[in-house]
C-alpha cells in the first residue's frame, strides 16, 4: 500500500512539474510576443491554455483519486492538498498570461509608447523568473526561497503604480496614447496579479514544509 | 465518530455560509460606494477584507484537520473537499471588490462621466446579484442555478467590452477624462472577473452533486 501510494505521489508531483512547466513557457512566450509583437507567438499562447486546463483538471482528478483511496495523514495529506490547491494558483498565472496575449493581438496597428513598452518589458521579465523561480522552490521545497520571492511581489507593485503614471501622463498629453495606454494599463495589472498567484503558491512551499498557513501577501494591490 | 463527523461538518458549511455573507456584504457595498462615490464605505470594505481572509485560513485549517481526523470517502470527501476549493474562488471575490474600493477612493475629486458609471452600477448590481444567487446554490446544492447562473457570466464579459469602448472614445474625445476613464476600465475588469470567480463556484456546485469536474467557462475573457 505505502508502496504504490508513494508511486501514485511521484506521478501527481511529476504531472505538477509539467503544468509548471507549460506554465512557465506560457508567460515567458507571452512576455516575449508582447516585447517583439509578435502576434502569432500571442495566438500560440491562446491555443496552449488548453492543455493547461486539461493539466488542472486531471491534477484534481488524481487528488481527489489518491485522497479516497489512500486516505494520507499529516506531510502525505499536505503533499495531495499542496498540489490541489497550487494548481489553481498556477492556472490562473496562465489564464494572466492568456489575457496578455489577447492585448497583444489586440494592440496591433495602435500607436506604440516605447518609454512604457520598455517598462512593461521590465516588469514581464521580472514577473516571469518569478514565476520559474517559485516552481523551483515548489520542487525542491526551498523554504528560504519561497520567503526571498515572496518578497520580490513588492517590485511589481511599485512597477504598476509607476506604468500606471506614465499611462495617465501620455494619455492625456496626446490622444493618440489613449488606445495604447488603455491596454499598458491593463497589461501592467495582469503582471502584477501574477506577482499575486506567485506569492500564493510561495505560502504553500511554507506550509508544505511546515505544515502552517501563512501570509505572505497581507497588503492588496492597488 | 460518524456523528462528530457530521457535527465537524456541519461546522465547515456555517463557517463558509458566514464568509460566504461578509463577501456577499463586501461586493454589495463596494458597489454602492461607487455609484454614491461613497469614501467612507469603500474604506469599510477595505477594512474588513482581513475577516474575510481569516475566514479561508480558518476553512482551510477545518477542512485538513476534518481530513486528516476522520479520512472521509466518496461524497464527505467530497464535501471538505469542495469548501477548500470553493472558499479560495469567494476569498478572490472579496478581493476584487478591495480593488474595486481602492478604486473608488482614488477616484475622487476626478471628472466624472455618468453615462459609464450607469454602464458600471448595471454590471455592479448584476455581478453583485450573481454572488448571493451562487451562495444560495451552493448551500443549497441546487445543480440547476448553479448550470443557470454560470451562463450568465456572458453578460458580464460583454459589459466590460461595452464600457472598455466607451471609455476609449471618451478618452480619445476629452482630454480630462483620460484618469476617470482609465479607472472605468479598470473597474468594469475587475467586475467581470468576479463573474469568473462565480463560474467557478458553479463548477463546484456540479461536484458537489455529480463527483464531476466540469468546465463551465471554456472562452477566457478578453
Amino acid at each position: 500500500m505505502r508502496e504504490t501510494f508513494d508511486k501514485e505521489l511521484v506521478q501527481l508531483h511529476v504531472r505538477f512539474a509539467e503544468m509548471g512547466m507549460l506554465v512557465n513557457e506560457a508567460i515567458f512566450r507571452t512576455v516575449k510576443a508582447f516585447v517583439d509583437h509578435d502576434q502569432e507567438l500571442a495566438k500560440m499562447v491562446i491555443q496552449n491554455d488548453q492543455a493547461i486546463n486539461q493539466c488542472e483538471n486531471q491534477l484534481e482528478k488524481m487528488t481527489l483519486e489518491i485522497i479516497a483511496l489512500y486516505q494520507p495523514v499529516t506531510s502525505d495529506l499536505r503533499d495531495v492538498i499542496t498540489v490541489l490547491k497550487a494548481s489553481s494558483d498556477i492556472e490562473r498565472i496562465a489564464d494572466h498570461a492568456v489575457s496578455l496575449a489577447h492585448a497583444t493581438i489586440k494592440m496591433k496597428g495602435t500607436h506604440r509608447i516605447p518609454a512604457i513598452e520598455i517598462e512593461i518589458a521590465k516588469m514581464g521579465e521580472y514577473a516571469s523568473q518569478m514565476v520559474a523561480d517559485v516552481l523551483d522552490a515548489y520542487i525542491k521545497r526551498n523554504l528560504k526561497h519561497a520567503y526571498q520571492i515572496a518578497q520580490r511581489d513588492l517590485f511589481l507593485d511599485q512597477e504598476l503604480a509607476k506604468i500606471k503614471q506614465l499611462c495617465l501622463t501620455k494619455m492625456q498629453a496626446d490622444q493618440k496614447a489613449v488606445v495604447s495606454g488603455s491596454y499598458y494599463t491593463l497589461v501592467a495589472t495582469y503582471l502584477e496579479r501574477i506577482g499575486d498567484y506567485v506569492t500564493n503558491v510561495c505560502e504553500w512551499v511554507v506550509f508544505l514544509k511546515k505544515g502552517e498557513i501563512v501570509e505572505l501577501n497581507p497588503g492588496n494591490e492597488d
